[in-house]
């Protein structure tokens, strides 16, 4: 695969259509970190660049597209393709929450509530595409889907991203598998993950995808069962390691980033700056480092 | 006065002490505008510019200092004399509210809340002054820190600002007159007031400073009840003009930029943006907009 080129091809494709996000250097809990305020695009996430770089390339059939999430996806989803003009069918299981849910109604997407976990939603979005023949778009194990989630760090670096070390909150692998494929080892990465759901932590200990249980603050973003194969393959490849944050730390990050540059995110989109805050991830002396925040769909909406 | 060159000496004074904060360009409620996430500064307002600059010019007295704030203020001298090692004094009228006054408490100033609105306080913190020959820092009408304020248009220009015109809430005046100052006629300013705290607008239609009722959603931190004399000035020599805006259109600002952006600012900090949602700010075709988020100090905590 050469990602280098999917990912120049999806900033193509996509360009117009999703925010460039600001970034900034600043200190929180005495660590200096650049940020890239990722949680400031479309729908709140950077799910956006994933969900538009599929729709654009398709090609979409008439029966629309179908898309499976916690919540975050299918909020993009179904933005992209309401701009778009496309049809789309979305499923979420119960713990996606009232914001999400809120969040997905509000595009006017036909959504459908489903009992369970992610991977719950998952089977009905599978169910859907082989009754109807729409297009399957994966939340995160599909390279147009991962190319577009690699715009991002593409475009930190065109902002003058100048860090050692990269803090990339993980759940299914979208966003750390389109970071890792851009930067391609010439940074480290390091993926941060709730000890309650950590399916690339358990991938590498186990030497292969295994299904992990999913709970805690962060599960309706970062709860996939199984890590993706495309990410798995790429943290291999690039030497990335995961490590793992208590439920407490993720809450005290998202404090912390709140109370020190009033930024409000959700629990995964605090979750890389959780492993500064947990002494999980100590840096070198003198290594610089770069903490993506990722979503800001807390729940319930502050305003 | 020449303005340019105290804002330029207290950029030199201030630098390393506050934030560079970030810019973006995105569109809000329809409209295209370049933001300045000003409310990211330490102590979530643009006041602790001011605050740094009158405080390192000083000379501070043995007595430490003393500021009268509907809050913001306050908790920017408070910051910064606890980063400088200096002793502060702060009075905050009750309308202040709790998150303001927990932000001021955490700083470990001394800190008295005082019956009544903004001017109730300044009455008290005049007399502590003196009392105690303590350095009063005033929370808009000096030249300290109205070109400690100047420093974040300066900033912004710095990052590449390019806008015909910059909406600036207006409170009492400091960051406006700041604004205002370093611009020099350079873009047109536009000054948002709210109807029911609405001291430059009352004054310019006067042909001087009068004192007005203050009351409102943004009352705890534009509710002046009468306009600096330097911003009222500036205003009078740069040609600004005021509108007004209704609590309702600033809430409604406030939702958009948390809705459309995941930025969460407190009712203050959504105020120039509410006159493009109120239409009380109509832009000509092809005018280019920039405004200015001020402030977060938002009641309740979001976490």
């Amino acid at each position: 695969m050469n990602w280098q080129a999917e990912i120049e091809a999806a900033a193509k494709r996509i360009a117009g259509h999703v925010r460039r996000t600001p970034v900034a250097e600043l200190t929180l809990a005495g660590h200096t970190v650049a940020i890239k305020l990722e949680h400031m695009q479309h729908t709140g996430t950077f799910k956006a660049r994933g969900a538009f770089n599929a729709l654009i390339q398709g090609p979409v059939p008439a029966g629309g597209v179908v898309a499976a999430s916690g919540g975050n996806h299918g909020a993009a989803v179904a933005h992209a393709a309401a701009r778009l003009g496309i049809p789309a069918q979305i499923f979420v299981p119960e713990i996606a929450g009232p914001s999400k849910i809120a969040l997905i109604e509000r595009t006017g997407a036909t959504l459908t509530v489903v009992p369970g976990a992610y991977a719950d939603a998952l089977d009905a979005a599978l169910a859907h595409e082989a009754r109807t023949g729409a297009m399957q778009v994966h939340a995160y194990d599909s390279v147009a889907t991962l190319a577009g989630q690699g715009t991002c760090l593409r475009e930190w670096e065109d902002q003058g991203l100048d860090a050692d070390t990269v803090l990339i909150a993980v759940g299914g692998g979208g966003l750390l598998g389109g970071s890792m494929a851009w930067l391609n080892g010439r940074r480290r990465v390091v993926a941060v993950e709730p000890e309650t759901s950590c399916a690339l932590n358990a991938a590498l200990a186990a030497g292969g995808p295994v299904d992990v249980e999913v709970s805690g603050i962060a599960a309706n973003a970062l709860g996939a069962r199984r890590i993706g194969g495309l990410c798995l393959d790429l943290a291999r490849q690039t030497g990335t390691t995961s490590v793992l944050v208590p439920d407490s730390a993720i809450a005290e990050a998202q404090r912390i980033l709140w109370r020190e540059a009033r930024v409000l995110v959700e629990p995964a989109g605090a979750t890389a700056l959780a492993a500064l805050i947990a002494g999980a991830y100590v840096p070198a002396p003198g290594e610089s480092l770069a903490v993506l925040l990722c979503g800001a769909n807390v729940a319930p909406e502050p305003v």
